[in-house]
């Protein structure tokens, strides 16, 4: 063992020179490359990326040291477009690709998932490494070929992109209705900040932006104490304290979930309030009794006087509350998977309470809700009847699909193939549907750095983004479908316009194997169909 | 009992009045109406269709007659277009709907499926009965609506054909590729005449003539014993006679292949030659032997060389004669669910007899093979990888879908949902294939009037037109199917050229259910997929 070890030059490019027998190499998104991948076949120096102006762009290299080479390897992107270089981080997974608890005896694997935009440098023996590089194409770029470096101690290899004249919408303007559920409490325990304090709000800074960019549409809010039980490791605490005052009556804090909009707005989430949840896992509330100066809990059920007063009082004084802020229409009452009786006894009293409240649902179809919900998300194997969809966007509503520990695939899980993140919001779109629904954008477990796993369903169902504002493979390659769907709407409209049929219809048939393809029974290769419909949409966009 | 029985009056119009309290209305096409069926509710005395001209529309009426009044019912439609009106009959079914022998202890009902355009009256007493419409819209027909009478023993209901100024392309010019496989051996088994005589012919006229109607694309033709084992309740007799002479080599006649092509083409089914089968479910050939005086079998595998020796000499020759009769193009060496292998050792065969021989396969997805196959049908619950499609079109290849025992639903079962038939073509089209096969057109039972069950697979799995030249309600929905995808296609055309976005995108979302709809959790309501269709189509054609 040689025992190269460079010295870390903060901003400079003077590394130690890689061992000759270094391999740096393109690789492809696709693959989930173990760290004893061996690089030395197809060596690929020279690669082309075809963008759109406002495009978020992502390449994904390989280096790999021999071992007995032991080095330390650091990564830099140069070139006239802004981006960044990082290295891939590994993060535990397993097969497991269901709901209900997860076994603990099934083989663990690491995944490359985890773009650590943290770590200036990695040490490697013999191991290969996965770098991922992420361009964000200016909007005023000038259409035409640029030549990126990507430089690992001095071996270089060239990315390519080029940039179409086409311009994608920013993220705020885009079409796709993105609604990733966030989870303040991991960030505030993982962090070990008190919640909703500066420091906090400091940690949650990444996330909003990644939020942000991807072109999230909802803040997720919580009204009352943990909706959903135990099903993520942290609790949901509430963000509206209920105080039951000594005088039998209510009253309302709502510092916390002022604080919380205002900060995802000024980060530029500022779409709907999801507000979880007037019908929770268990059926109890939490409100702080002045009398006894204790937490206490109503256990009742969406039948009982005791819950309609409960709400009745709560829903008056918070559209009060939204009103004066000027957040009651984008304010949404939330239910995630809760029954149609349920779900037509709080109905009942969100209309007494203010009949202009906006309702969600994410769960079965019923068509007796469908009038009844301005924003409706259902399982993505499942689907509206036919032309209900049409009536609901007419309407002005929102209907989105999900996906959750009950699709073994496509899905975002850390086990899923990288290109099903991108599938997902395509397929969306090419049905028809508003946008995409996951309930867990950054549930983070114990050690969400190392393991993945959880008690309950797939590995790295309950989120997708590392701590400490460090990005996934998951993310970008999300980020990358909605950006495609755009693209395909963009060039849809574009095409149709220009009555260019023959374009149109080598569009439509791209999008086909997506529109049938979770479904046949072959072996789904989400990345074949996707790498097809960016190859023609490449095509259309010249 | 009254027992009032009409005389019937051929041609006329004056039947015994009905009862008072007779019940004559229009029903739906989507309804499996069971004979008990109590049509007091909902009495619809007018109704609209829309159409196209050119195009084959039907309707369902229902006639109940009271219990004790038995009664001798005629029905007749009258107006402007052309039309017929006949009893729709029953045969047994059950809900068996798999592949496999069938059971025995499942219990049969009564599937109102033969359109009975051979009886002239059906008497009644206490039942209900459905009768179907069928109008051919002239294709000079002025656009307007036309009022036509469904006339039943006196009593009347109206149905307006709104007739748009669309028009549908001929069958022979539809771009549909409607494969439906014939058998012949069955007509004359069942009428009880010589195979390839002048009645034989005349008993297969109205299957040539439905067949053109329907835009089909191919002639079945056999060039050995059986290909299929005992999979159909007649077996398939070859249409060349193969002949081993004295002197050890082999004499082909073409006789009565020449026959059936010549009549097919007579009829307008003058399309592609589909010629079976170079691997047969039982590796064995018959042929004359000269020496003997009797028939013998080759029992082989594609490996050897006695098959190359059978087949080259074969081919080579079949070669010549299809060149001299001008059908060499049109001719597809055909095969159906075979493997890989035997699949490249009889395509190596078949390039040495003649390279431009075309081939084709109805089978499991093999890349090796696609760019062998001129004509590639694959099961409707599988597809081809991105892109394929496209590729395969452009070099004027053909691809297409099927469904055999092996799919619940959507299927044309006597069993299935008259939907199905109408949404199989739509469906095929919608995800970007060429068109439909399925493998029995007319393979029929023992007694196919009273009995669609057959020892294999689900009842009406083998045929689905009935004797006599009798039509069926899977046959005209599939007809309406196609018809339907070819309006789809039309106006996608028409609208892509005057860059109508909002009609395209309407036409699209309409088209969403489909594409997605067989595969989804949800109760798959095929009518429900295939009438919103029709509403937005009729809407789009006005």
């Amino acid at each position: 063992m040689k025992g190269i070890v460079a010295s870390i030059l903060l901003g400079g490019a003077a590394m130690a020179a890689l061992p000759l027998s270094a391999q740096l190499t393109w690789g492809s998104k696709d693959i989930h490359y173990p760290k004893n991948f061996q690089v030395a076949k197809n060596i690929v120096t020279d690669t082309v990326i075809p963008a759109w102006r406002g495009e978020r762009v992502g390449a994904l290299a390989l280096i790999q040291v021999p071992k007995g080479e032991k080095v330390e390897v650091k990564a830099q992107l140069k070139g006239k477009l802004k981006g960044t270089a990082s290295f891939v981080d590994y993060v535990l997974t397993d097969d497991f690709r269901q709901c209900g608890t997860h076994p603990t005896d099934l083989p663990a694997w690491e995944a490359p998932d985890i773009i650590d935009n943290v770590a200036k440098s990695v040490t490697l023996d013999g191991e290969t490494r996965p770098i991922w590089v992420t361009i964000e194409v200016p909007r005023n770029a000038k259409p035409g070929k640029y030549t990126e470096t990507l430089e690992v101690n001095g071996q270089k290899i060239t990315l390519n992109v080029e940039v179409s004249a086409m311009t994608l919408p920013k993220p705020e303007d885009q079409s796709f209705y993105l609604n990733l559920w966030q989870q303040p409490y991991s960030v505030s325990r993982y962090g070990k900040v008190k919640p909703w304090s500066k420091e906090h709000f400091e940690l949650l800074k990444p996330y909003a932006e990644m939020l942000y960019r991807a072109g999230q549409r909802t803040i997720s809010a919580i009204l009352f104490f943990e909706p959903w039980g135990e099903q993520s490791n942290d609790l949901f605490e509430p963000m509206v304290e209920t105080v039951k005052k000594k005088d039998g009556s209510w009253s309302y804090d709502y510092t916390v979930f002022d604080k919380w909009v205002e900060f995802m707005d000024k980060n530029g989430v500022n779409g709907d309030i999801e507000c979880y949840s007037m019908i929770p896992w268990e059926m109890k509330f939490r409100y702080f009794d002045e009398a006894s100066g204790e937490y206490k809990f109503v256990q009742t059920t969406t039948k009982t006087a005791e819950y309609r007063d409960l709400w009745g009082s709560f829903l008056k004084a918070f559209a009060s509350h939204l009103k004066k802020k000027g957040w009651f229409d984008r304010t949404l009452i939330a239910m995630d998977e809760r029954g149609l009786e349920d779900m037509m006894n709080a109905y009942a009293i969100i209309q007494e309470a203010d009949p202009n409240f906006k309702v969600m649902l994410a769960g079965n179809y019923h068509p007796e809700l469908t009038d009844k919900l301005y924003s409706y998300t259902i399982d993505l194997g499942k689907s509206f009847p036919a032309g209900e969809l049409e009536a609901r966007k007419a309407k002005g509503q929102v209907t989105c699909l999900y996906t959750c520990c009950s699709r073994p695939d496509p899905n975002i899980f850390s086990n899923s193939a990288p290109a099903d993140a991108t599938w997902l919001p395509v397929y969306c779109t090419a049905v028809g549907y508003d946008g995409y629904l996951h309930w867990s954008f950054m549930n983070w477990t114990d050690d969400p750095m190392k393991d993945s796993r959880f008690k309950l369903f797939a590995p790295g169902d309950t989120y997708f983004i590392y701590p400490e504002g460090r990005s996934s493979v998951r993310y970008e390659r999300m980020v990358e479908g909605i950006e495609l769907s755009e693209k395909v709407k963009a060039l849809q409209e574009k095409l149709l316009k220009a009555g260019d049929v023959k374009g149109y219809q080598k569009l439509d048939a791209a999008l086909n194997p997506i529109r049938i393809g979770y479904s046949t029974k072959n072996a789904v290769s989400t990345a074949k169909q996707v790498n097809y419909l960016e190859k023609v949409v490449a095509e259309l966009s010249k």
